[in-house]
């Protein structure tokens, strides 16, 4: 909606995830660091499948599709099932997935502040959008790793590179990730699942795939998700989604079909962004006027009045990253950086959202 | 299906046609050919709207959902439309897309051998496949073009860029567009859709969007293209068709659902390219074979077993690329290029493929 | 000597700027900022001429072929003398390179801290070193400028670039600009250019260019930088310099060769450096145990041990980088970046070096 | 003195061909191709130093500086001299360079059509001259290598990356290496060399470095080119030669100070190409001509007013560059390749140059 270019996909993040997985065990390797074939063997796998639990639209839909299951549960259920498959040769890669593994270095690999996974997804965000600056050097801090007491640590002449790739990565949030045509986009995206949701809880028939009208139909949570609903799950991509919504203009219900045709269209609600929350007043009054300038019933009003919130953690503390002196000491990086005041970064940033019809001017 | 960066979109080619579009009329201009303020719009609209005739999956369904009409003719039909709607506003720039304006060489840079088209989309696919070898330098090709006798021709000195352009060309055709699983893909798209269409005549209900069942319900022509098609048209893209081939995967006919399955899971027929055709005995014989060991009925087998012809001709010499010497004499380029056998360019090349169900052998 | 693929020229940076600077003009008569002709041209030619007052090894040498007289009023000289030649047309140019300009923001697009000879150096520099983590967007930043009330601002939404833009310098100052393998070189090249002047001084005859021998014979200051100094010093070039000291490996004095053995054989002094001094003492100790074990004379030996300092300020708050809201308020960037604290950055950094030759060690 | 980008170094491109060779070595052992840790050694050696042998402006004064030897007789030299030092280290390096060793392959990576050299700086001059149309993909040229009965091959799907690095190598020749301004350049230069020969033997003193004045005084063949010799030219660089160009600016012999001012100014002689010789009879009326006009004696004019020829062959079949089918059998690209007529490309191209002062006409 917002980068032209960005056509990226999934399985291409994956692959180059694999990629630089080889890099970081062929330069551990080298540095002395001793890593099994088992083990090396259970990083790529762990690491091409991390996100083979992201359903359509993925961050967007997370919490839409299904609830209180989050995308890594469900890379976990596929991992499992492959297990089955694959008689046990996936045992490992999971250990390391789960974070049960003794060696605890491997697990950070995966999922750490600074992992593979962001490395690939930074570089490949800020070269598909064309915003530049967003550009971290995987390689470099690749090549800085190193394993000292079991922890993944950085080496400190690689200081200023993750400095670099922190500032990088509150950069690509604001700018790419939280970019305010993209907020609304997924807001009402969200709202046109939850509208489909309601309309078939009512018995009304609006045509969609098998697989989405099976989470339409069905609420699933953590405990229903068995093996026939992972089944389901990995047919549902962007492409019933999107055919459903295309189809969803036609419907009679208004909601249904006026937010269908405000992603096909490309006619987005209005959005602003400040620091400080909106009033419920704010928002009352706002959606009074809307429904009576355009003769909507006031209960239905949230789908196009709403406000919301987004944060975002450039650096959290809890998790620290590591770096290692000459000497081998290790220093938070929040400490070891000699200037930059990376403890500021530490504190999450929060913006409140506020959407609503254009032509409403926000009082 | 070959390779996993090249995710980019007609949309992104079209701005980029654009782009480049405005660097021609800006080098044009400071070499003195005089290009007025409405002609150079004319240049933006048709070269912006020049491919919103192509539907769903673009060249491989060209001539599966409609008939005897080809994308340049629909993206006329658009052209018209839209001038309706803007009041005459593009009536020049249908005019240079025709061919019908007085000065030719802005058509020439619209739709020849050497236009900005061509310059787009190679450098484009040559980018996001990774094919760095068909790499051309589209911004010193524009900035060897000149107009002389209102004929689009490229300076002398850039006699080596053009002949590396063509061979370019030639190599993005046989590795990527002519590729042969991209092939094999495309065979099996075109046949998924014949056999819907097929299904649907005998009154086989089958799941699909509106847009897609109208194209299947009717066999639209040239003639029968009218206002009401155009608009169903626009509204049918690869989500309608990708998403009907997924749910045709349950479907109970046998030919409809296997093919479909062979996309979907990206487990196509085997395909043999060579040189010279394959015979009817060649295919009628592994047509018996398949049938029996498959128990399909022999009428089916074309779908499963078949030939085909794919050709390129890198260079044709009725439309020749003008190069220009000093002394402003125009030569084709099949003639500049000193030593470079081009005139064997000319020759189209033609190409067999046999496809068949794997595990068959071609005897 | 530390980076080998970045041999790009200060020709190669001038052309640059130039071409940053058409731009930024265009961008900003774009948004409706009054450039005329004259002040463009004056831009060009400022711009284009900004670094001229460089002469062999640029900064290295900043203050030991001259004294008390900087690149920039070389530069100016030079700009004064070709006014003569092209017959005032360098007037304006001047005028603005000076400072002296009525409209302030010309100046400040010349000499700033968000000038365009920083946005081209560090891309450049980033580019040719290939440390990928110094890469700004110039374009960007060039695209979010604008000016109010004749200060040259950056739009608020250009606010995470400017942040990368800081971070990045800071992150080439330490890694490329204050490399310690080229700090060492540098300080033994001005012990290399002070020895030689010695000896000269004292009657010795070595080898050099009529250039070189020029400033080897003549203390040239402020004051007695005339016009003829003027044309010997633009004949002046790291040819000269590097040639000279090539010949001067096999002098007999064994500083002169034995500092000039180390650049061309690069085998430079081993450097120590840390966030405090290192006291006087520690230098003379270390002076003397070399002075024995080499049978140097005592008073030599603050040409093979020495101490100095290297500072960076990543950014100075005496002239702030503006940013400008949506309302067209100015505001410092370090007080309106919402969270990284920019403040940090005012404080110049100072680390300290220590030289002295290999197989030392320091106690 | 045509790129202003291109100031890459020699050193960069062997670093660069050691950095092919170790994937080229890695692609081989992976397809089977044994290959001992001594012959990987040897061939990493060799491809290092192959270009050693290469003095101050390399080509350009390949046969000015010594005669009858040509760089890569000296790069054995250097080779030989550097396994002396090494204890014998180097000698199968040197079996491998020479083309003596047993297996024919290893020294077909190091020199033939296809060897690691041109695939290093193809790609290295492309990039940073920024003809971006020279590009080669010599990731894939080297994925797609094979040995088949001890002969380097190419696997018959790397057909069309061959063609394309035939015509790459082909336009980077004419359009950068022999670039009409490099040529001038380049005969200019090793003019003035020839002057300050013939000055010197005349007795004159002219200012230069003592390792030129060395290659002046003396005429250094194959025979007496000896180990003293070998470490005088190992000090000649450019800088010798440039630094001794500037100070024969202010030389009183007309013809070294001129031709050295056309460099270092950058005004040199006007040059003319064509496909046929220049007559005896249009040199001598010119030099005729000039030599009045400029009241230089006439038995000087062959500095001022010359004619040359250069030359360059695309692709030469008696060292052919073999096509693997996958049945194994072998065939010259040229007749491998189905249609682009390389056969053409083996005749070479003759062109004829013709340099004068300016302000002369060419009747």
């Amino acid at each position: 909606m917002v980068y032209p270019g960005a056509n990226h996909t999934r399985f291409h993040h994956a692959i180059g995830c694999m990629h630089l997985m080889q890099k970081a065990v062929r330069v551990l390797r080298f540095k002395g660091v001793a890593i099994s074939d088992e083990e090396a063997n259970a990083l790529y796998v762990a690491i091409l499948l991390h996100d083979i639990g992201h359903g359509a639209f993925s961050h967007a839909l997370e919490h839409s599709i299904v609830h209180g299951i989050s995308h890594e549960e469900i890379s976990l259920k596929f991992m499992k099932e492959l297990n089955t498959v694959f008689k046990g040769q996936l045992s490992l890669a999971i250990e390391v997935f789960e974070g049960k593994y003794k060696r605890t270095f491997l697990n950070q690999l995966i999922s750490s502040q600074l992992d593979i996974d962001r490395l690939d997804y930074l570089k490949r965000d800020s070269f598909y959008t064309g915003v530049t600056e967003g550009n971290i050097s995987s390689d470099r801090l690749i090549a800085m790793m190193y394993v000292q007491d079991d922890v993944l640590v950085i080496e400190e002449k690689g200081l200023y590179s993750v400095e670099k790739f922190l500032i990088a990565r509150r950069l690509m949030y604001w700018q790419v990730y939280l970019h305010k045509t993209g907020l609304v986009a997924e807001s009402v995206l969200v709202r046109v699942l939850q509208r489909a949701k309601e309309l078939v809880k009512d018995g009304v028939m609006i045509p969609a795939s098998s697989a989405l009208l099976y989470f339409l139909n069905n609420e699933i949570t953590e405990r229903s998700f068995d093996k026939s609903t992972l089944e389901v799950f990995a047919s549902l991509d962007d492409y019933d989604v999107w055919a459903a919504i295309k189809e969803w203009c036609q419907q009679t219900d208004v909601v249904l079909s006026s937010l269908s045709k405000m992603l096909i269209h490309r006619n987005l609600l209005k959005i602003t962004i400040r620091n400080h929350p909106f009033s419920s007043e704010e928002q009352q009054e706002i959606r009074t006027r809307v429904a009576e300038e355009n003769e909507i019933p006031l209960d239905l009003m949230h789908y196009f009045v709403f406000t919301d919130q987004v944060s975002n953690q450039a650096y959290n503390t809890l998790k620290p990253i590591k770096i290692m002196s000459k000497k081998g000491e290790l220093t938070d990086i929040a400490q070891a950086s000699d200037q930059l005041n990376l403890q500021a970064l530490t504190k999450p940033v929060v913006k409140y959202i506020f959407c609503h019809p254009k032509k409403m001017k926000l009082a």
